[in-house]
């Protein structure tokens, strides 16, 4: 498992260089022989146990984690009838058990409403039940036909973390989208992973949903990612099976519920927007190794170098910094070449000239170097990594920004959508919609209460203050 | 979600206690509409959350942790034909996508070992890449013919943990077999689950490995459940899927591998051997909630006595110890009933006369009670839960031995076994020990290096120091 030393494409080429990087830094391995399922290297784990712990512990302060089942029998799967219509083509199914033919087929869940909203039947029967808050962090399956792309277009995808809310009434599920659209925008801020929320356009809600508000990143190569989806579901799968509560008056009354997920899409992101033709740019949040000591060391370890790391990784740790040494018997050019790959935060260096200045050498993966003195070392170091953490946010956020761009014609947001997302004034209409995502070749994002304007409907001409976001999208 | 106050059948029953008590202390719902598939409850999940948490600490010392797909190719599944004789019954199929045929039928994986060894193959070259030791924790599936019962026998083992290594030589693979039998020793004992590591007989080792090391809990029904295994697989799938490294002479070898498995069944063993028929006994490092504390107010909160309760769960949250406070409107006695049901180690009982005197009454799941000083409470309390935890192991222990049973004929072994365990000479044949499974109607265990001794097998009558030990088993 040792790396090569490659270089990589330029992220000019965005899509090369992302698959190239996956694998040449040990994310993902593509070479499983199945289309579309990959395989985790540890060290890419090591980001998704980062991450994930990271989401488990802003759920865990008002949800509980728990685990359905994965095979889903195929009439439960169907009684959503809209549900179904958004997923059918796309089912994985079980029809053999062993040597025998089972009696009902079994879809491997492509999300769990229908394996949960059974159960939510019998463990809700009144108002004290509510609201009911549960998540799972599962693996769900997609028979994907369109193009596969590890961690952003899956086969297995690996990594879903799906909520599932019941609460009393429309407004209560309401008040529930809004707190998972705020712990949303929490987890992908402390990931450095700017996004505008849209509320999608009704053709484009999740199937069975009231509506829908999707995070969406803004990749490299101007795309549009869904990082996030918060659904709100109204009494829709309330119905169909048929979860009802008592109210306080005696009367049964159907559940409102939510739903929301989190997907590898997150860490695709994280990788997609900050990497650079280095490797990986990990914010300190999603990386296991913040700091990486590396002893400078010439024929004989003057002034006791190594003796020295071993003193500022216990002084890191102690502090909760997760540092770590590379003694390796390598040249230090090659061990900076491989940290940068990883994208570890910060790189130590310590060399004798430092230990006569009472100092080490600080090097940002993003090339910035100063040196600091040993004096209140890790609250210095603590500093700097968050400083670097917001900078990385706040970078990737101006990029973002400054490639969204307001359009008057539809030829105008055809030019714009090469580099970034257009966005124009929008009538409401479905056939507008439909229209302009045809002539633009584009999808629309929807509407973002963060962007204001006013104008005409670029088809129908109506006035309208309604704005609304166009991107080519993964 | 609200529990019901009934009460459990006697743990004499095991079989109705155990299913009911699954239910009643919300572990498992087993109302899944497929067969030996079950939904974990957020309280039995986060039971889950704490022992997997505990194994994934003991691993990471020197583990990786990882995760390979869930679908296996049928070709890859079929390579090892001694591996796959042991599963070809038990295999999920998924024969469709959408409404297409696969070209290629895809199977749940039954174990990963043919997920992982392909991969195996592209990651080792050299010995530099050597020991490689992995694990992950996912879901399996078995097309389980046999009456299945929750944690026990599944359709969908929900928390598989399996460990796959790869070495040099075959000795060093043994000398993994004895980390990974220390690692699970050390497990097991923080669990507080009793067990006698056997050897399996030949003919009942994992396909593929040269040979099988399970560790063995004794049900209160005194059937065996088998709660981990390892395995040394020397080079047999090396061969299969042609893993080799290239050793310091420039020679080409084929790994020698290793592979260690633990199961959610280590959770039916905590549940089935220390609750009672109050519910469930938790040792303090598999519960979540380690002290409930009560307040017992009368018709005005005399003295205090909340705001103390509140002083005394910061104190032992200060000190690590996970206490919450239950102040719901119910009769204490609705309380006891509740937190018994649920295993909780330790319930603290504070009234206004605890108050007067500087003291709180501790109160153990098994029932003894004492009053202790308000004074050094945290590390009392601590020193209290260590020993409740040891004194669990320990009499789970006694009572484990003192049911395991030397016998000299297999009529008395079949009466032993109703009971417990039955040891007795055997020469090693293998018609011989099919013989006696036969006519005892058990399994052999196999070999424990704890249990000595010598006498003449029962089937041929040769004299032999080989002891083994036969049970009935889950």
């Amino acid at each position: 498992m040792e790396e090569e030393s490659k270089s990589l494409p330029s992220k000019d080429n965005f899509s090369e260089w992302y698959n190239e990087l996956l694998m040449t830094a040990q994310i993902m391995d593509v070479r499983y022989p199945i289309k579309g399922v990959y395989v985790w290297y540890p060290f890419g784990f090591s980001i998704r146990k980062k991450v994930y712990n990271m989401l488990r512990n802003l759920l865990d302060v008002d949800h509980q984690e728990t685990y359905f089942p994965m095979l889903i029998p195929k009439p439960e799967l169907l009684k959503e009838s809209e549900h179904i219509k958004g997923f059918e083509d796309e089912v994985y199914w079980v029809t053999h058990g062993g040597l025998s033919e089972l009696e009902v087929p079994l879809a491997l869940r492509p999300t769990s409403e229908t394996a949960i909203y059974p159960m939510y039947k019998l463990w809700i029967r009144s108002h004290a039940d509510l609201p009911l808050k549960l998540y799972q962090i599962v693996n769900t399956f997609r028979y994907e036909t369109k193009h596969t792309r590890p961690l952003i277009r899956l086969r297995e995808i690996t990594s879903f973390k799906e909520a599932h809310t019941a609460h009393e009434t429309w407004d209560d599920a309401e008040k529930q989208v809004h707190e998972a659209m705020d712990l949303y925008s929490e987890f992908f801020t402390k990931l450095a992973v700017p996004f505008i929320v849209h509320r999608r356009p009704e053709w484009d809600k999740f199937p069975g949903a009231d509506y829908t508000m999707a995070f969406d990143a803004m990749m490299p190569d101007g795309k549009s990612l869904q990082i996030g989806t918060v659904h709100h579901l109204g009494t829709k799968f309330a119905k169909t099976y048929d979860i009802t509560y008592e109210d306080d008056k005696g009367e049964r009354q159907y559940v409102n519920q939510t739903c929301y997920g989190i997907s590898e899409r997150c860490i695709a992101a994280v990788i997609g927007i900050h990497g650079d033709n280095k490797g990986l740019v990990l914010p300190p949040n999603a990386s296991q190794t913040q700091i990486v000591i590396i002893p400078i060391v010439f024929k004989k370890d003057e002034g006791g170098v190594k003796d020295a790391c071993q003193k500022v990784k216990e002084l890191l740790r102690a502090n909760d910094i997760i540092a770590v040494i590379d003694d390796a018997d390598e040249r230090p050019g090659a061990k900076y070449y491989k940290w940068e790959m990883k994208g570890t935060p910060f790189r130590i260096e310590i060399g004798p000239r430092d230990l006569k200045n009472n100092s080490v050498m600080l090097v940002r993966r993003d090339g910035k170097k100063e040196s600091i003195s040993m004096d209140g070392l890790p609250e210095t170091v603590r500093n700097k990594l968050m400083d670097f953490q917001t900078e990385l946010l706040n970078v990737a956020r101006d990029s973002m920004m400054s490639r969204v761009k307001s359009c008057e014609t539809l030829d105008e947001a055809k030019q714009q959508i090469e580099n970034g997302w257009a966005t124009m004034p929008w009538c409401g209409d479905k056939a507008c919609g439909l229209e302009m995502e045809n002539v633009v070749n584009c999808k629309l994002l929807g509407e973002a209460h963060t962007i204001k304007g006013a104008g005409k409907c670029p088809v129908c001409g109506k006035a309208t203050d309604r704005i609304i976001t166009m991107a080519r999208s993964y």
